[in-house]
């Protein structure tokens, strides 16, 4: 009896784990139609000594849809309904020049002042490759931690190229 | 007598040379907006050894309006009002990342079978740094032979990256 009820409430407690787990998950959608976006900026990681050489090697491009274009241009915070997309590539060397290879994945950004109160008003998200598929388990944390270091421009790094 | 027919038939002569030069000037407008246009790939050369490095070297964006926009992707000829925006800028190193420097020129291309029918349906042009001045002055005739290359491409060197 005892071993039913011990395993009983094991049960309960993985489930829960899983549950909590679950919420954990992607809560931002994939940005749809965003290579027809306005391109903000771009950077090409070279260096095994870059401080962000690991995960962030290759050439990346960064583009933002309609709504947050203007706020991005000016430099001011972003208004909900922002999605701002680091979209991330191999770049290999071809005769002196450096090229676009296949996606390692892209990084998303959506502003909800409400829906993520808890991380600067930022949803974060990163999809693997071509896929549809999220691969961030922490709902986001680790992507605002980082990001909180640049709370004075509304988490954003990137500024806008003319 | 002579000598004022000569002084004014060399007038005629040079008139007749400066007029034509002056037609050989730009014939594509400056693409107003196309920073806000459709991202389609990036290169970066940077080895001196490319055989493009001089003009080209740097990192450049190629953009490309919404009437173009789907014969890119699918990889067919361009219809007429298309225009392709080759802008380039400096790429300079910073702790082991390539970041955008100042903009050296934007090359342009325009589509108009019928206004551009000497060199393949398009009006190549190129405007220096952050200016609309045009400093191409052989009306685009050393852009033509280059892309000429490019014949069974519809002249365009560039392929849409997904």
């Amino acid at each position: 009896m005892k071993k039913v009820l011990f395993i009983s409430l094991l049960s309960v407690v993985l489930l829960s784990a899983s549950l909590s787990l679950a919420q954990e998950k992607a809560k931002v959608a994939y940005p749809v139609g965003y290579r027809d976006w306005p391109h903000v900026k771009s950077m090409l990681i070279h260096d095994p000594k870059h401080p962000l050489y690991n995960p962030f090697s290759g050439l990346h491009h960064i583009y933002v849809n309609k709504k947050g274009l203007e706020a991005y241009k000016k430099g001011g915070p972003s208004p909900d309904g922002t999605i701002i997309v680091f979209d991330l590539l191999e770049a290999t060397v071809d005769q002196g020049a450096y090229v676009e290879g296949a996606r390692k994945f892209i990084g998303v950004m959506q502003k909800d002042s409400k829906k993520f109160k808890e991380t600067g008003g930022w949803g974060f998200d990163a999809f693997e490759k071509d896929t549809k598929n999220s691969f961030v388990k922490d709902g986001g944390k680790g992507c605002y931690n980082c990001h909180l270091g640049q709370k004075d421009k509304d988490y954003v790094f990137s500024k806008y190229r003319p």
